[in-house]
């Protein structure tokens, strides 16, 4: 059968394109930053792309876990080619294009499995480089860099993750060899979980507890050769695999590693902080704050890419929201496009709202991150702990709502987003997963609520706070919130108010445990609920703020009166819906009358309605190709049904017409029967 | 390698059976419907799954989905074989066993692919008994009935799902050869989505708009053979296949069937309620109530199944939470069980008590239904509407809190809660899907707001409301809600009260819309999110109101005090937590002042702390079988990581120690860039 799908674009999407009032390129170059940088994302995936078959993608989904994986490390290393062509063609010598863009937004989805080795570059180089001596950096860390050898950083533990200073492998230091011996003593000491460990990786940089003579120096990183580099055989003592098959990043090949009195040299402790010298004397690491701080921006990059992941699922359940058309809306009408239901509109653009939400957050704190830093390198550390615990409560509520809002999305898509086809349960499985990563949600969450209870000790005994709670010392000052105007600074401070006020009471709560003689840790626990629900708040806060900030900021002057216009549209439906999904929290402290709260609710109703036209164009303006899209339900030309359906002729169980089991199992039974 | 599983049970899961206040045997009893109904099951499960190695169970997710799919009919085979051998045993010519137990809770999972001929037995079975004439049924329903054919039932198409006026494939009658021409006119009019369709089925139950002398009669249903018994080949004119892979139901193979120019007799049109006479005289339909209710009941089933998969999820992590053991609460003492951090415990108890709140309110919802029966038998149908309206808002609830606790449940096992090997996401897969079938969630929530618009205004022109909705003419006639005393009565009057206000605030917007002259239908879609508001609120009053009742009911008096006093703490739990959840529609309309609040939050972690050394044995009491559960992570014996060890060793990518693709594309890249 030839293919069923049209060369032309659906007439309801279309419509939905003629008719915004805006004009997409515009904002898809605010969104990629800039014209150049759109033309120039979109020439390279162009590029990276151009033997892709989009309706052959999907078919990966239907391979056993086995050979998900061969094609996924066929895909990288295709992919990786490709950029070191450029490289070579367009700045030889440089790293921009090779391996600079290997995982990056520009080339998001096009390993379509997940990246075998994408801890390799997102983790393992920048540890390598933080760690090393100089001289070990040219000795092995430099060889990961150019992909002369493979590896990743294996840290989490079968029994460990959060809890480093639990970790239990070890490397006792032999004076008589002058080497470390490597050992995971049980089951539970396995490392476990590390992208790219199980069969694509032949060296590994390793936590271990550091034992001299036979005493704890606590946790410090070793690089070890796991397998052979001609036949990627692995090394004697060396026990090494696959962790199985996961809810995404199937193609990932997170891996296990026992050791069993592994032998490395002494030098391959990683000594750029800590040492220890021959004979086995220690030097302890100084305080290394640069390290910590390293952590706030991979932070960023995790809300940059879950925001990224929310905008891709947008875009697939708009688009297929317009061209599906279902129950009336008026019985003597035809069936309307199922954007046109009001519930639909609840369900489709606050993620669209979102998405640009947390990017704006996250590239705030990004700027924020880099003024930092050169204070941190003048020796000024006052505000790391703030931006650290910011970094965290973005992380969480970036992870936590893009999942959320990636299923609503799915949902949103009927039975068809269920379909693997639709790619949206696969974006949710890889979402989902920045929730346990970079530090497990509710561990964060309770930090973050450790540091609010500090800060509010510290103002109440007259210290001055960093600028990003401050709020917490004004509302001690002024426990009124004043006046409800509803206006977008109003709400800004309005989630600045909870805030303050939940970890007013968290800290009472708090107070009264310790009075009573609980310990700091007991009484921390017991109040932990009411931590939780501060940070979120401290975080909502924060969100709610950078995105007023941008769209109102001088950087409006740089946009036209449409783009902006969206824009607004846009942060008024975030804080607006924000507001009211929240409302248990802010009505506990702050009295809304009757009219209030019934023009918050028109006030929703009527952006959705303004947003209606735009929506289309607006996903639109995100600018994912249909390659990273790799849905059936929400590729450019909304010809949804014909791709679900060619879609399903390809699948593999329909190349027979009668499958095995019929006359092995079903048919015989059936016979036995009559 | 040996295998790496103890035979005995973990110490800390131990401890935990031993430290409880109540008898676990008892609690099950309870939750199976007796000590002999409990008795029963575990004999059955215990006979069924004799064969079962838990150990390699979890390797059917490994497979391509075609192999997936030939496992799971040679499972469902199975099971349908040692059913008959039971049937034939212990009571012969009954239909108690076999198929009676085929597609129910006492077998559910023990085919973990899914059943390719569930939708056979739940669905067509009991279609073709409501809709066939006798004659009809004796010649071609029973045959399905006994699995002499295999068949299942097909409505969905490509492009319709919720509005069934609107499905495309059509059946004209041709009086010249007194025949139905069945026909997809477009891709559109493709079946889509039935269970068991794509290569399972041999025959089906279509639904399709008849036309007689090309004018339409609307919806009806049809018997059609789709393969050849014998070759199972497709038949003429049948195009018919898989429509892939999907987010769960793996094996269940739902399919698509597309038919051009397909004649049958005209006496497989199912005749028992409207008639197709030779020569084309239509008889209609008269109203058939009775079908319709019969949707009450499915909607039962649903709830029943999802608390069921809740309980499920509820058992592996709380059994994990209690094996493993991070972050140190004091710095001076071993790492905690996780089960002790409070923040862990509002993960996994509430959901425990939600399984048990949404299965009672099933059970209730149920009697309710027989009772009300024989009113309709006796030509009563005031009830029909409320009953109907109250299971869609069951339906809709269980399946949308079943699916974010199953997910809440996995994220509280950290990182290894995402291994397939958990079943965690299995599980979701499977129970999310009853948020889309038996009526899209949203959908179902606008008609309950309809029928709540109907009743405040039938209300408010004095008529008398049917029970449970008449606490909106209580709301009417005492507007003051009254005194907050916080007892289990107030909270469920707390939530009726607000589902009182929702309704008001809405029927208050759709007046003003009307009265500007938007018609009944555009007022409607304009107010659909305030509908569902109120709709939610309904049936969470509901499922408050009828676990109150069984727990205070006259129902206590035949269980323990230790029991009961596990009851009324899950009940206290489930109240308190829903409410604090429900917040920012309570306080909209309560003034609830900041001692009440406290008070509120105090008795959430103070039950909490009374059900920690209870939540083991209650999840015990569940009475899950390892099979059934099929998680490394939640088996009886809590050998959590030895299992997950276990699983990964067995996964086929680590039977060879070097993956193809090392030869093949890895080591080639890396040799070129040295």
């Amino acid at each position: 059968m030839s293919s069923v799908i049209p060369k032309t674009v659906n007439p309801d999407l279309q419509k939905e394109r003629d008719a915004a009032s805006f004009k997409t390129e515009e904002f898809a170059a605010w969104w990629a930053g800039g014209e150049e940088k759109l033309k120039f994302n979109r020439d390279i995936r162009t590029y990276l792309s151009k033997d892709f078959d989009l309706n052959e993608l999907g078919q990966l989904w239907y391979k056993a876990h086995e050979d998900i994986f061969e094609a996924s490390t066929k895909s990288a290393i295709d992919l990786a080619k490709k950029l070191r062509v450029l490289q070579e063609e367009r700045n030889p010598g440089g790293n921009d294009y090779w391996p600079g863009l290997f995982d990056t937004p520009v080339t998001w989805g096009l390993i379509p499995g997940g990246n075998p080795f994408g801890v390799m570059y997102v983790m393992l180089v920048n540890a390598l480089k933080a760690q090393c001596t100089d001289e070990q950096y040219e000795e092995f860390g430099s060889r990961i860099e150019k992909f002369q050898a493979t590896g990743t950083y294996a840290q989490t533990e079968l029994g460990h993750g959060t809890f480093l200073r639990g970790l239990e492998m070890r490397a006792d230091y032999d004076p008589k060899t002058d080497e470390f011996v490597l050992n995971t003593p049980k089951i539970t000491s396995y490392k476990w979980w590390p992208g790219g460990l199980g069969h694509s990786s032949n060296h590994c940089m390793v936590m271990a507890q550091l034992y001299i003579d036979n005493k704890s120096k606590g946790p410090h990183m070793f690089y070890v050769q796991v397998r052979d580099e001609e036949t990627h055989e692995p090394l004697p003592g060396i026990h090494i695999g696959d962790i199985g098959k996961k809810m995404g990043f199937h193609g990932v090949n997170n891996g296990f590693l026992g050791m069993k009195n592994v032998r490395i040299p002494r030098t391959r402790m990683l000594m750029r902080h800590a040492q220890v010298h021959e004979g086995g004397k220690y030097v302890k690491s100084p305080a290394n704050v640069l390290t910590y701080y390293a952590m706030v921006r991979t932070r960023c990059v995790v809300a940059r890419n879950n925001a990224l992941m929310l905008a891709a699922a947008a875009t697939i359940s708009t688009r297929y929201s317009s061209v599906r058309r279902q129950s009336p809306i008026n019985p003597n009408e035809p069936e309307p496009q199922i954007i046109d239901h009001v519930t639909q509109q609840l369900k489709l653009f606050p993620e669209i709202a979102a998405s640009v939400a947390y990017r704006l957050a996250g590239d705030y704190l990004w700027q924020l991150y880099d003024v930092t830093l050169e204070d941190i390198n003048n020796g000024k550390y006052q505000r790391l702990p703030e931006l650290h615990s910011l970094s965290c409560a973005l992380k969480v509520l970036c992870s936590a709502d893009s999942t959320s809002g990636v299923e609503r999305l799915r949902l949103a898509c009927g039975g068809h987003g269920y379909l693997s086809a639709s790619n949206l349960c696969h974006i949710y499985g890889n979402a989902t997963a920045a929730c346990t990563y970079e530090g497990e949600n509710t561990v964060l969450l309770l930090q973050i609520g450790r540091f609010l209870m500090k800060s509010w000790r510290a103002s109440l005994s007259g210290a001055t706070l960093a600028p990003t709670v401050s709020y917490l010392t004004e509302v001690q000052k002024n426990p009124e919130f004043g006046a409800w105007t509803g206006s977008w600074e109003n709400l800004v401070k309005a989630m600045q108010y909870a805030a303050a006020n939940k970890t007013r009471t968290a800290f009472k709560s708090l107070s009264k445990r310790l009075s009573v003689g609980q310990t700091e840790e007991e009484a921390a626990n017991h109040t932990g609920i009411e931590f939780t629900q501060a940070a979120e708040l401290h975080g909502r806060a924060f969100v709610f703020g950078s995105f007023v900030a941008e769209v109102t900021g001088p950087n409006a002057k740089k946009r036209s009166a449409s783009l902006n216009r969206i824009l607004e549209l846009l942060l008024e439906l975030y804080l607006v819906n924000e507001t009211l999904k929240q409302l248990g929290h802010l009505l506990q402290f702050i009295n809304l009358t009757d009219t209030d709260l019934s023009q918050l609710q028109d006030r929703l109703e009527h952006t959705l309605t303004k947003l209606r036209p735009e929506a289309v164009a607006i996903v639109d303006g995100f600018d994912f190709s249909d390659i990273q899209l790799n849905s059936a339900l929400g590729s450019y030309d909304g010809n949804a049904y014909e791709r679900i359906f060619d879609s399903a002729l390809k699948n593999p169980l329909n190349q027979k017409s009668v499958p095995k089991s019929f006359h092995s199992y079903l048919k015989p039974f059936v016979k036995s029967n009559i």
